[in-house]
């Protein structure tokens, strides 16, 4: 089986010599340019990954990666809408590069697109992948919602933040796995072991996008740090902190995030003393690490030889031992 | 086989026993209202009637009804965004009552929605049907982007609009057909020919919606004529009126649409002079009968009954022989 980056090669070849439509271009050009940009392409080389494990060829499972993949890329698309976010992979989101009307109907154009390459499963796994792919949609998009929700609220627990990011980003790893398992011709308690390791592991990805955004090492990690604080993000870490400050702390904390008195550099040096004093970057850490053992222990049902367990240990460290 | 009004009945109580989902309220909301909004139901009928008319069961074919029901209305939340309509039914849109964000999310959850129902065909039918839906989706995105385009078009051909509707509005009606078709166990050339019927049908209840949007009796159409020339909305009649007037009318005509020198009713009044001089409605019915006659043509190459035929003759004309 190729390694990650001979899969990620093979992927971006494959996926360069689809074509996603013509006319009119004002839908089209907005689809090109998403899918062009790039991105980790995390999500699409899971499903290759895994229908190789289970003895399944990476050409068989390819229209379920790029199905994957042209999923994620709608859902930026729209979130980029609602988030009103000016950037994306270092340039113009589409609805700032065209416009919000484009930015609606290219993403709800591209999610249909997604459909056309899902539903080039095998005749015989058809039923379940689709149910899968349909049910992490419909997940995605509430995630995306309750995330909305919690940004006008300031009562949300950590709990709570878990369970939106598990809908939002963590389900579509599972999904990721779960259809490369069956393409690849796993049975069914097997994909769903997968599904539940990709879970854990996407919980610890995402947590570990949180801690990166306000701790990262801005060389590494590509961008400026402080984004999530600047814009009020209410990540794990601020809810943590929130639950483990005292009330005077908890006071101005919520002052910080809800006024603008500080400039942005001073409100972010603020933040990140208290988050360190009250060590809810250890708290990342240590709740990232549990994901990841959960995520190992579920690892350890599935009928695949130890090599090919040691392939997803790898991606899960990619995913979770990152620093950009 | 049951009555029009029956199966409409059939549909509105099994759509009301369908539940579409709980948390986040803020997402299913909408969706909900939306749903029991109500509308013609057209489509989904369509659907149901093509499947008894090859022999299959109405319950067999309600999965695919539900889907194509459900397709429609996530159709009407977003392009009731990007026309930034505030009214749908005599009630407010979605994204007036809530939202834009809510009514882009709830918009993309009932996409997903509609596969859930949509996956659920006979696996010996699946990938044909699906295959249906998803090129349907596509074509009827691509149709509202060429009505965005031409909003702000001084220069759009008859043919061109010809071309939108097809794809806005009338691969739906062929694709509820073809699809009930398919599950009532149709060959795929007769599924195919009443796709072509319900294309040229779709044509002609388009132009009948142009027609009745000017020239409708207000106490029947059931609210005020002049919307799309109040709106500016370049319809059929505008277009051919465009195509046929001197150079003098011309430029009235167009002066009315890109200016707003008179009020509403004196603008209505006088682009509907300017119609009738032109002979537009006249234009518009016989293009509406060209459309009949061609879904008649293909309605004969269908291997089934003179009696099914004429089943689908009485929904021809209820879709263009309509006065609301």
């Amino acid at each position: 089986m190729g390694s990650y980056e001979e899969l990620i090669s093979y992927f971006e070849d494959q996926l360069s010599k689809q074509a996603f439509g013509y006319q009119p271009g004002e839908l089209y050009a907005p689809i090109n340019y998403t899918i062009r940009l790039g991105g980790k392409r995390i999500r699409p080389i899971l499903t290759l990954i895994s229908c190789e494990l289970f003895g399944g060829k990476k050409e068989e499972a390819l229209s379920q990666a790029i199905a994957i993949e042209l999923f994620h890329n709608f859902t930026l698309i729209h979130d980029d809408i609602m988030d009103n976010a000016p950037i994306r992979r270092g340039e113009e989101t589409v609805f700032k590069k065209w416009n919000a009307n484009i930015a609606i109907l290219s993403g709800d154009t591209l999610f249909a697109l997604a459909y056309q390459y899902a539903q080039q499963a095998r005749i015989d796994i058809l039923p379940e992948t689709l149910s899968v792919f349909s049910k992490t949609a419909i997940e995605v998009c509430e995630g995306q919602q309750f995330d909305l929700n919690y940004e006008n609220s300031n009562n949300v627990s950590v709990e709570a933040y878990i369970e939106m990011i598990r809908l939002k980003t963590a389900v579509l790893f599972g999904a990721s796995l779960k259809i490369g398992a069956l393409v690849g011709g796993a049975k069914i308690e097997d994909a769903n072991s997968l599904y539940d390791f990709g879970i854990n592991i996407g919980l610890g990805f995402q947590l570990k996008d949180d801690l990166l955004d306000t701790f990262g090492d801005e060389e590494v990690f590509g961008k400026k740090t402080g984004g999530d604080i600047i814009s009020n993000k209410k990540t794990f870490l601020y809810l943590k902190a929130l639950e483990l400050a005292d009330d005077q702390t908890k006071a101005e904390l919520i002052e910080l995030y809800n006024t603008n008195k500080l400039s942005d550099q001073d409100k972010t040096q603020r933040v990140k003393e208290i988050f360190t004093e009250l060590g809810v970057d250890q708290s990342a850490n240590s709740l990232i690490d549990t994901y990841y053992m959960e995520g190992m222990k579920k690892l350890d049902t599935i009928s695949i030889s130890e090599a090919s367990k040691d392939i997803l240990r790898d991606v899960a460290h990619r995913m979770i031992d990152r620093e950009k």
